[in-house]
């Protein structure tokens, strides 16, 4: 449950265990830790509006250490998100009842029956109140002309405005709606990314693809580049080393100084209030499950918030192992 | 240039330098090293085939450690690969008029100049030959039951058959054409995969994004996800935990047991025969550029291997964490 | 801040901040976590005994993720701790004049003055509170033959009983004594270790000099083994591989089935209430300098309970690593 | 098998395989790779000498990647070492009689059967040579002003030339001498060394002890701190921070400005020429064995050089890990 390797990120918690939060190594000394950047962060990913989970949790971030007079010290900084509003009664099916689309039962499976199967445990969206906690300490650490921005892309192939109202049509239809997130990081100097598995694109992807629910990453032209011609995908370098809009911002996995797109396919929510006929290893048959708990009905826009995270732990993380940011 | 934690492969070696190969660790001793399977996978990856580069390369691998009585000991094993028939003559404009839609101008300011660019140096394709290598050893790490199987996907849209033929006629046009790969894993059990961002589609991610030339990885539905209802989209347990044709994979990163289907997308190969106006640095405008070299119009019928090797690669590392086999 | 490789623990925090504890990854599912054993072992690493710092802190343990019905889930164990009985008043002289023989000097150069001063920031002996507890956790993870069992060896060069006499007159001297441990650890079979680096002593060397305050590591006959013959330190291989009384218990690293014997020695606690004249940035001049806060005369008698847990945690890594204890 | 984690070794091969090397990360782009430093420094550790074994190798240097025009690109740089005068039917009795004091019979069953029996396999000493390859290459990674000299502290209680008469004595004996190595360190600025178990003697000590026949590593006062007091132990910070000649070289594992100094302790050599009785697996009974191969009687003259490179390795690690080397 790491992720980077010079600064560095553990999850740890369990939806409606004690609490979440994240370990975060590696935050260079001196680093101003802001703690309005990191409530506004901390809302912004929060459940409660219309289309996100009835859930209500303050996400209130406690930072345990690592910090000395509002600044990093430069050791490990933990970050720690108490669970208040945890309704685990919802969740006395599991895990004999396994819900569909979920990890309840290969949690299961793979932990021996050891896992905490409320709410989905360590496997819940829940957890991502770490990584954005995390990813918010991240901002500071970037260079200001760094922009990471993630936006939502698609909703049920509608447009935010249109797709938001599709997906509060699905909630109340008792179903839920795919959508996809873009993310557009712009400002990197040339050189950011390491060779081979650790190159812009590798660590993205892998670090992206943990995001509950994502099931594509596209870079650049992504999909569509394998129907195109090399005469039409390759990038002139104009004056100066000088990218065309459009172009791609990494080759290689080294960044190019051209903006890097990435596009995040989510797939729609899979907690849906509609009864699903489905195994229950109690009864050892196939019973109707109605998922109670308070779930969204579409993944774009809160997870936004989780891509911008994601992203800005992978950039710090570069951006520190290349010298780009000192440490 | 390194993949994996307990079964992991380092990458060396530069496209026109002495050698290129890679170093496995994590190998179980026992494991038959059967040196027939390997050169079979050198060959299928190996360029010389119309659709493929005309580099003539014998990619004989050197075993040289690690191997006792054709067994690994359990300790490193050194793959090499000499480099026989590269003809660095045909890169001299490098590093000066950096290949557009290649890492030369990257990697050069990167480096501060130390790179090796004949080739495309350290990130040159050719290194693939290490990494198809050390795939071949991880064969016979993997229980005979789990399935690893690669195809093309589509050249340019169009079915294998039809795209070869569209992408011989890129070649004479001086052009080349997009393509992407299809890998299925089949006959996991339930359970490969860690937590997050060590889970089977962030793993698998990661790594294939490191190909090169590879845009987007799909997972399942892939970004059809993004337009799908979770009613449609959901995969209900069937009895005894059985799934469906058609169902994920993977669910929070862990196997289910279902076959896991993965789309990789590669760009049209940026080598190609035409003049391209470029920006040349040692005479600071912009000047047709051509390259010679000898190049693959397309890049999904040698990627194929390379998506193989990867994704074994990958899977023995995960079996081996999670104690599905024995280290 | 990170000690092994598969089960691992990361400290954290500061002597005089808001808390320490560690994160503790890769503890097996299902492994029972005993609350009564944890708070033992934390009372007897815990300072308030005549010859221990006078500090009082009751070293309660929150377990806040990775534990579910008393078992482990597998997923990361976080162990915290808060500071109560600090005074930071007594350390307001940091960092302008750094204690002789502590870290104050070089963490506030290391850190371009962030750290935190108060009390050795986070190089306090109070983040082995977050160590034992680690420790604590890998008790129940080792089999139970592996024995780990830490004695005080020697205090100022007398045993034990009459070394605690001569420590408490050097408190009363306002002074304090070095003194040293053995480390025993019997019933391990033979095979644990890795190769070279990751070999159970260099494990073990690396793991213990982290101890504040470690001076030497010798593994079987240590600093004598410099003296003597190979035909008297050779141990012969008798019946079945067995091995007589006092051969070494590991040889390239890897456990040979006899008892493993380490003596690390822990210099004078550099905390001591006579006057110092020592440099003051602040003045720049020598000055003196009385050291409050309120610290232990010798060091054995608590890090035994460290070198314990530093042992257990080094053995439940590479026990795991080795596959002799099951993930 | 591998030391670091930012500038890192990786060792392969085995005594009587085809190999031996290593592959080394993290060469800052741009270090001049000096051949014939690399030469001196192979000859110097190399067997032939009065003292060492009678074992002729050339130990010639193969620089298989990661080089270009003399200096380093930053890719991973491959150094290998074939085996040419290897004997291996000096060892025909392995693994039925593993030697004494040798790792034989502890790798024979940790790796169920599968290790390279042959002069000790991996275990071998012989795999020094790549170690010391590799330090060779960090020579030029590290500041010019930082000193790393290691010299013969004690053979069998004596200084080094009365010390190498008694060694050689022991071999017309047919038994060896133990010995000690004394490493010196200056010219770090403060600051070198991360916190707890990244520490410079942390990391110093779990390196040196994987060193074969490594038996206690001691800092600066080592286990004479034990008996000290704290008065007497305590180095004082005189103007601007300076310390006395003899002050500890790092406090809290970070340097002090002051001479680093660590005594390592290395056993008489297993391999001795007497017969000795112990326990043949074949024959299941103890049976009288005589170790035949060609052997040094006493180890420091040549681990001497295999200190120095394993030191130059950590501090060009944890000196690019903390920024004072550019990546």
């Amino acid at each position: 449950m790491r992720l980077g390797q010079t600064v560095c990120v553990t999850l740890f918690g369990e939806s409606h265990g004690n609490s979440v939060g994240s370990l975060v190594e590696g935050v260079p000394a001196g680093t101003i830790i802001d703690a309005e950047i990191l409530m506004e962060d901390m809302i912004a990913r929060r459940p409660g509006s219309k289309l996100a989970s009835k859930r209500k949790e303050t996400d209130e971030v406690e930072i345990l250490s690592g910090v000395y007079q509002g600044k990093a010290t430069g050791d490990p900084i933990l970050l720690l998100i108490r669970n208040r509003d945890a309704r685990s009664t919802d969740y006395e099916f599991l895990p004999n009842q396994p819900r569909p689309g979920h990890a309840d039962h290969v949690s299961n499976v793979k932990s021996q029956g050891y896992a905490d199967p409320r709410g989905g445990g360590s496997f819940s969206g829940r957890l991502t109140a770490g990584l954005v906690a995390a990813g918010s300490i991240s901002r500071l650490i970037l260079p200001s002309e760094w922009k990471v921005e993630a936006k939502i892309h698609q909703i049920g192939g509608l447009d935010e405005s249109e797709g938001r109202i599709l997906a509060e049509n699905c909630r109340k239809e008792k179903d839920s709606i795919g959508s996809s997130v873009i993310l557009e990081i712009s400002g990197l100097p040339v050189g950011i990314g390491e060779p081979w598995f650790d190159g812009l694109e590798p660590a993205l992807a892998g670090a992206l693809m943990a995001i509950p629910g994502a099931r594509a990453v596209e870079f650049g032209r992504g999909v569509m580049a394998g129907t195109m011609k090399g005469s039409e995908h390759n990038d002139l370098w104009l004056d100066d080393f000088k990218l065309l809009e459009g172009a791609d911002g990494a080759l290689g996995g080294i960044s190019t100084g051209a903006k890097l797109t990435v596009t995040i396919t989510f797939k729609p929510p899979s907690s849906i209030a509609q009864p699903q006929q489905t195994w229950n290893e109690g009864l050892k048959e196939i019973r109707e499950l109605i998922v109670k708990g308070r779930h969204d009905p579409v993944l774009a826009p809160r997870a936004r918030m989780v891509v911008e995270a994601v992203a800005r732990l992978v950039l710090a993380d570069l951006g520190v192992r290349g010298g780009y940011i000192d440490a």
